[in-house]
């Protein structure tokens, strides 16, 4: 068997992150037939047993997973949606001025260099079509909508050919996920505002990807950077960390000191979508305190971020001055760094939140780059206490009158939402946002389903999180086992990626989603064939899963054994199973017909299950019987 | 703040288990008025608020976690349920002689001594009442019914009188959980039977407990022997340690040599009620051929075990003849290794599963000592291709049958359940084992919502843990991060503990459970108001949120502190949110009165936010208004 080939580290200056395939793993580039500019990225899991197909995945790692990977962070990744987007013609612009406050005033020997790549920064002028929205909604499919296609549809056309994919059950509470998926459909959902595909023209780097019910459940990461930065490579390490396990977004948190020059290194290396909470760098400059925050600092931070390419901003606009009182009464009050920077701002004027009366502006800013919104939830519960509160639902309902809003402006819109949320109250939460919301693309925290387990809440969260993916939840955002308790190292963000991967794919599944469960089956084949290779290579964790296995048992020997340290070799249900599924075959092959399981009528029941027993082999019961007969 | 208590580890031959306090709790005992020989336990975490009160749990951990727990293994627990029994008037018996298989016939030098510990034996007669239901039908309220209805009751007395509990809202699916709970309703459930009390009568260390949908969700852990048992102690210790975070049934699934001798260490030594499963012996008897099993060998296994005082038997009943076709094409056939034993045994001989058709005379030995039936689901799904399939759901028709024969008989019974589900089929796992088993409890295993996560599957099961449990599933059985992969050790037990805690707790909360919400309103109020120790010592695992905490924030002053590492002192949203609370209540106390969010018309809607928000405010719409306007 395959010795572990250990991910490779790039050394030098100043790089150093995560390299190298996932263990058992090859990346592959799909070809779009006729779009030769357009690849898409798989992961592909070659299996032991010939007769078994390998098993493709998708994969947001971006190049850091090839089995060669040239990475130069200086340089940055390749820019995959350049052609397209130098195609549609946008005016080069002259990049706003970096001041002293972007990097919270670092000082000269403090400052972190920008990323030196070189990019062509472009801005839509008014009236030109810029958002992937704006396109769908005028009928175009563009480059970004033929990747996804792609992207989404895996294995779906092996299922169509074996005409398994009509098979596939669940229960999608109205969602419409297609048996195949076109570029025409990812069109039709994103003009709906069913689905977006964060992309700012400015990040050229990203492979895109969509966000929609009707769609694979994604998970986004939260970075942030330590409170001393050694050096951009490790803040770019933690983004790369976070995709390798699966993270579909990411969203940098940082703040203080150098945040602007290491976003830079961020997003000039980043496949995927990066969002950020423009209101964090906003108070950052000035001096940390919501009074005085003003309209025009916002704005400066948004043309800034937008500039550099984020994919997608937080906008606490649903926190209004008349949604304060409501707060107070709760047993924790305004969790949301954000929500409470502008309840505290409306508050301490009596007036309403310029995020609010600044939407449409915000609105115009945002469309010229093709930044997503993800409408903060502000006033999200933060105990079991306060979930489908006032105040949850009275900003809810304002988030679906800006929602409206931002469409008409033409941009792409998503949703956040809870918290902390029982389990019987999840549900509510996921209707009421597709009804006031429009069907736009929700993308929640959690929610946790207890407040009772700190050290444990990547569970507590994955339980609400498992469900409300099934409910039609598009994006669920991870939660660590530090939660509320302090900063997540490299084992919790995988510990939290890897979590949040277990629940979006059991939602996937429960929604009845046509290939899902083709992985599934991969491995419990494997399983049950003690092919404890592709078992740990087929999981979302395979050097955990190996490491597991090799603690009672790690001989290669035992790779194939076919029993394993829970039972041992000698009382395997597995192998008892199989000796007896072979034997069962067998006399179906030498032509015995199998009876299904006796049905008895009521009669027979109420004699009492031994006489019955009696009866049925008296009157010549037999399991088999010939088929001639 | 306080130091942290480290568990004091017993010392002296062969003792050597974990003793003493969960940190930040005591052991208290309740008096039941009017019944000395009554007192029950729970576990009560003082706060460092003088307005908060201590906050009571449930606690299944036994004298262990007493303050100065005096434990000698030798002696075994002190027998609170001795008294009781003995008034009962059980003819003593002698017990059956040792035989070598009983030890796996364990060469003398190799062989660990049995537990010391003097007790009586007792049987009752034919006809003679002896099962907690063939009372409960009798009307008769026994001890342990009151000691459980006291247990249950917790926090319940002092929600009535805040005239709360009618405020738990709650989605139950058909369970009858009441405001209050007497011995009363505590009889009526166990004599319809909706609940059990397992409580062999010669388990007389046991602290009773209850188990059905009406009564808290219950958990149980697996425990089982190492290849080289150094000492009893060291299986002992297993016990010890699942209990001390939470288990409330643990299941001894120990083969090979000396499990009998341990055996008699872990009864009499456990205080929660010890599940077996008799097969598991019974065929190492047999040298480990499932087709030697004979009715004989079994019989003498349950009386064994009987008499040593277990309290449940999984019996694969189920797993019928014609039931084993119906598993061939199955992609995981048969995971349960009971299952597969008796699969292979019937299919071998053409012949009717033994269990099956001696099941009246299973019923009579254990009626006798008040052995619980755990029915065992022999052909649970072991992939989520297999889910709720033919095999499967014929089975669980069989138990329901069995079901009532064993009532009928006088037994106690719960049904056990699958194994791995997807989400969408869990649900009607629970509705048909309702109505085929005639609201017997469920016993489920899990479920695991997919199979793609071996080295987390105690997070796929808690998902689908906490559904089933919300559903109306008794008892959960807890599955290990090392499930599928190997064995558990100390660290996985516990992690398998914790997350089944928090599924059982999510399902209270989401049932409607007028208690459960205290625990998790107590932490949030200690979470919102800083107070850091209280935070730590009300959480399910209160050693690793502090370590958590501790990493980024060690020193002692932190735990005062208004902030935590994530946002730091700066951007905290609680200590924002307290502010902002402060002045909003003072607000009122001057009289003012607080508007609610303003309600738009639809006209106002369509107007647009901004020309609107302008006319409200242009309108006077003030936030806070003298109470006097």
């Amino acid at each position: 068997m395959n010795a572990p080939v250990l991910p490779k580290v790039v050394k030098g200056s100043p790089e150093s992150v995560t390299t190298g395939p996932v263990h058992g793993s090859r990346k592959v580039y799909a070809p779009v037939a006729g779009r030769d500019d357009i690849r898409v990225p798989f992961r592909e899991i070659a299996l032991t047993d010939p007769n078994e197909a390998p098993v493709r995945v998708y994969d947001p790692s971006g190049p850091y997973t090839e089995t060669d990977a040239a990475i130069d962070l200086a340089a940055g990744l390749p820019q995959v949606r350049e052609p397209w987007i130098a195609a549609r013609g946008y005016a080069t612009a002259e990049p706003r001025a970096v001041k002293p406050e972007d990097n919270g005033f670092a000082a000269a020997d403090k400052l972190v260099a920008p990323c030196p790549a070189e990019r062509t920064l472009r801005k839509a002028a008014p009236g030109q079509m810029v958002t992937q929205y704006e396109f769908a909604r005028a009928g175009i499919i563009t480059e970004e909508m033929i990747y996804v296609a792609h992207r989404e549809n895996l294995c779906r056309e092996e299922m169509l050919e074996r005409a398994e994919a009509a098979l596939a059950d669940g229960e999608n509470f109205g969602a419409a996920v297609p048996a195949f998926i076109t570029p025409e459909f990812v069109r039709d959902e994103i003009a709906r505002g069913r689905a977006i595909i964060p992309a700012n023209i400015n990040h050229t780097e990203l492979e895109p990807m969509a966000i929609g019910r009707n769609f694979l459940v994604k998970i986004n990461a939260n970075i942030g950077n330590s409170a001393v930065t050694s050096s951009a490579a490790e803040e770019v390490e933690k983004l790369v960390w976070s995709i390798r396990w699966g993270a579909d977004t990411v969203m940098d948190l940082s703040t203080g000191r150098n945040i602007h020059n290491i976003r830079s290194w961020i997003v000039r290396n980043s496949p995927v979508p990066i969002g950020t909470v423009p209101i964090y760098q906003a108070l950052e400059k000035v001096g940390g305190d919501p009074l005085k925050l003003d309209w025009e600092v916002f704005k400066d931070t948004l043309i800034e971020q937008a500039e550099q390419g984020v994919d997608y901003f937080t906008i606490h606009a649903g926190v209004r001055l008349a949604h304060v009182p409501l707060t107070a009464r709760r047993v924790t009050g305004i969790v949301s760094r954000g929500g409470s920077i502008m309840a505290r701002w409306c508050l301490a004027g009596h007036r309403e939140s310029f995020l609010y009366e600044r939407f449409d502006e915000i609105c115009d800013i945002m469309r010229a780059y093709d930044v997503s919104f993800s409408l903060g939830d502000g006033l999200r519960p933060g105990s079991i206490a306060d979930a489908n509160d006032a105040a949850q639902f009275a900003e809810l309902e304002t988030l679906g009158e800006l929602t409206k809003i931002a469409w008409d402006k033409g941009c792409q819109v998503m949703i956040e939402g809870p918290g902390h949320v029982p389990m019987h109250k999840i549900k509510v939460n996921m209707e009421k946002q597709l009804r006031e919301c429009g069907e736009a693309p929700f993308y929640t925290l959690g929610p946790l389903t207890t407040d009772i387990a700190p050290g444990y809440d990547h569970i507590t969260s994955g339980i609400g999180a498992a469900m409300i993916g099934w409910f039609g939840t598009a994006m669920l955002c991870y939660v660590t086992p530090k939660e509320h308790l302090g900063l997540p190292n490299r084992d919790d963000v995988k510990t939290g990626v890897i979590t949040y991967k277990i629940a979006a794919h059991a939602a996937d599944l429960a929604k009845g989603h046509p290939a899902a469960q083709l992985r599934d089956d991969a491995l419990s084949r494997a399983r049950f064939d003690f092919r404890w290779e592709d078992q740990f290579n087929l999981s979302l964790d395979p050097d955990t899963a190996r490491a597991y296995h090799d603690e009672t048992l790690p001989k290669d020997a035992h790779k194939v054994a076919h029993f394993c340290s829970m039972c041992g070799p000698k009382f395997c249900s597995m192998k008892i199973t199989q000796d007896l599924r072979a034997e069962v075959l067998a006399m179906e092959e030498a032509g015995a017909v199998i009876h299904a399981a006796p049905v008895m009528s009521e009669a027979q029941r109420e004699a009492g299950m031994k006489a019955k027993s009696k009866e049925f082999l008296a009157e010549g019961g037999k399991l088999y019987v010939d088929a001639a007969e």
